[in-house]
């Protein structure tokens, strides 16, 4: 039985490998049907980013990259591919840290993350990388307008990542792309139950979505999308990029 | 209709307000019972913070508070209440980041986050402040074994807080204290489906849970407590110990 206010994080498994030029929508309406899903207005649509990145052709043969020198050198010290390495420095806008073999870049869309979001996983087994899509913010929003066109359902779409944090042991899932939702939610101003004014509290809705998302789209499980259901959003134009703390208020820079 | 795999949000609203000394599991039960809920073994209850700290009488009146040198200098630089900072230093272990108006420290627990976690807000509009528990861990797994005598029902138990990050904006939820459950899931060494050993990929679930429950345990509605159903979680005696980086892997000291 429904639960009045109850969210549902409903899985949309895709065994279907998604290469370069695979139009990602058509794919994700194939799932649906195989999986007798329908997606319903004001439903949130949860996508792995390797999907998308993979469907923009963001993917590099390792065999094509020249590594610099800096990449070189730093991959023999950590033991690491250099080709991989440089691939990580010229996705990045500013190296946070590097110490061990750990390489903290902010990427030239703004978020900080372990090597610029360059992975080699969940591709072809260690020849290519799969970088971010180059504007995650308009991946969602071509997402959400063909499901739009082609299905005649208005959701919002969050293209996510795994990223890794300061001070806490673990990966969780953040909003890399948003379209139709607003990802922050602004508390400050508003009084509680005791008439105390709220302070500090903005939060940030979109990287929870993309977390409850997580708990269902593994690493191993060939699910790379969820819906979300049930959660009342603020519907807008909002952008990820939104989630990323300006340079000035950065205590950590 | 219920779809195979799917993960449910279920919000337990609760109107009464706790103080020092109420027992929790009972005003659970009985609101689990005013809105027809019931436990099923392997759920997940996630548990805002506050309402366990006020069970266990960690609210101060400020009034009692005599700040120190240090919390009044600070306070008074900031245009904060030095008795709200005298709390936060006594709260804390070190501190992280002293800028401007922001305060991040390192609990007694080892938790970095802003004011040592003592808070203001839905309390009694001001004059008293709000503790973390001292023992987290040890609230989630006096809540469960509570739970599963006067139940019968084994579930797991996570206590939550909102945390912000550095480099992200806004506040996601994350586990503070949890009991039944392994609050990591590793999948290092593992292969995915094209036989690339996965390297980075440790997963924060209990942080997961708790920002899935955040969506729904909001500021501002009386829901201090969510059930997560249909998460296959790894049972076993956790620690949100688990989630804090050791000194020695912090690249942020």
């Amino acid at each position: 039985m429904k639960v009045l206010g109850e969210i549902r994080v409903i899985p949309v498994p895709m065994t279907v490998e998604i290469v370069p030029g695979d139009d990602l929508v058509e794919e994700l309406i194939a799932a649906l049907r195989h999986h007798k899903l329908n997606l319903q207005a004001d439903d949130v649509l949860v996508v792995k980013h390797k999907i998308v990145s993979k469907a923009e052709g963001r993917v590099v043969n390792l065999a094509s990259v020249q590594p610099s020198r800096a990449a070189t050198v730093w991959a023999q010290k950590i033991g690491a591919d250099a080709r991989a390495i440089e691939l990580v420095l010229r996705e990045s806008s500013r190296v946070v840290r590097q110490k061990r073999d750990v390489f903290i870049t902010q990427t030239q869309h703004g978020f900080v993350c372990a090597n610029s979001g360059v992975d080699l996983s969940n591709v072809d087994g260690g020849k290519s990388a799969v970088l971010l899509p180059e504007d995650p913010d308009q991946s969602a929003r071509r997402l959400r307008s063909a499901i739009k066109k082609r299905l005649g359902v208005r959701v919002a779409v969050i293209v996510s990542d795994s990223f890794g944090r300061p001070w806490r042991e673990g990966l969780t899932e953040v909003a890399i792309g948003v379209a139709g939702i607003q990802p922050l939610v602004d508390y400050r101003g508003k009084r509680d139950s005791h008439g105390y004014k709220l302070q500090g509290s903005v939060e940030a809705v979109a990287d929870e979505l993309a977390c409850a998302a997580g708990l269902i789209c593994g690493k191993l499980n060939r699910t790379p999308v969820c819906i979300v259901r049930g959660f009342a959003y603020r519907r807008g134009s909002g952008s990820a990029r939104q989630l990323v703390r300006p340079a000035k208020y950065d205590l950590f820079r």
